[in-house]
């Protein structure tokens, strides 16, 4: 359902979308330890009805995971935050960062597909929490995914 | 608000997430006509409650879009595709194409940032139709978003 609301610039925006999760992260990443999260293997159990859907999947040695970060307080979104919640790096602009804490909590991690096993594909560096709701899985195609000339700030480099 | 219904597997799924448009596209891409999407350029107008959330990327040569494809006919949802609708190319699963009939129609583009000015930013290269609604933007960071090695199967280099 779509409903509207006028900005003052005459701009319509959606101001309501829903979505539904398609399948659930399962690893041992619990928000209480400060997990490695490149070592980590997790299974991405999907909704069943979509098994046919991951069919030809496992040809791709990396995949874009599209999930809702359920642990991220919604109600305190900060305008500006220090990246990686570090006082020495600079505060910046939300969106100009990877916080958890966004108006729409969604995380996006590019990982490598190490299995797929009929709705269950195992993966290696998802930074995602056991128990997240995940919302979409899409194929890494370096043409449409990678940049060759991408400048960052020195705050990146620095990390 | 989230709900629960329980899976066969006993695993439990978030039923129903809630997103709030950020922003809308500004564009002469109009889903009638075939955009040469990588030399169109799209204003990304950022709701003004959010301008100061922008700070700092325009440090950053290339950012994530996701976006909301509302052109896309949810109801009908398809487990496979020809890839690009090109019956030259084999039948795949859903989620191992950029398809845009998705169960949840989230699209995400990595684009050129050529200019912010207040809650305006302009990109080069992002496939989504006039008024299509963001729903994030995040910062392209080669470390986590590109990937040295990755193998795709033979009908995506065959495009």
């Amino acid at each position: 359902m779509f409903c509207w609301r006028q900005l003052e610039a005459g701009i319509k925006l959606a101001k309501e979308l829903t979505l539904k999760a398609i399948g659930v992260v399962r690893n041992k990443a619990k928000p209480a330890a400060k997990p490695d999260w490149g070592k980590i293997t997790s299974e991405i159990v999907i909704d069943s009805s979509l098994t046919k859907a991951l069919d030809g999947l496992e040809e791709f040695s990396h995949i874009i995971v599209l999930y809702w970060m359920h642990q991220a307080a919604r109600s305190k979104v900060p305008l500006k935050v220090h990246p990686m919640g570090s006082g020495e790096l600079p505060l910046v602009g939300l969106f100009a960062t990877r916080s958890p804490k966004r108006p729409n909590p969604i995380g996006k991690a590019t990982v490598r597909l190490l299995k797929r096993r009929g709705n269950i594909l195992t993966v290696k560096g998802l930074d995602a929490f056991d128990g997240t709701p995940v919302i979409d899985i899409k194929p890494y195609i370096p043409g449409c995914d990678a940049v060759a000339d991408a400048k960052v700030p020195q705050w990146v480099t620095n990390q």
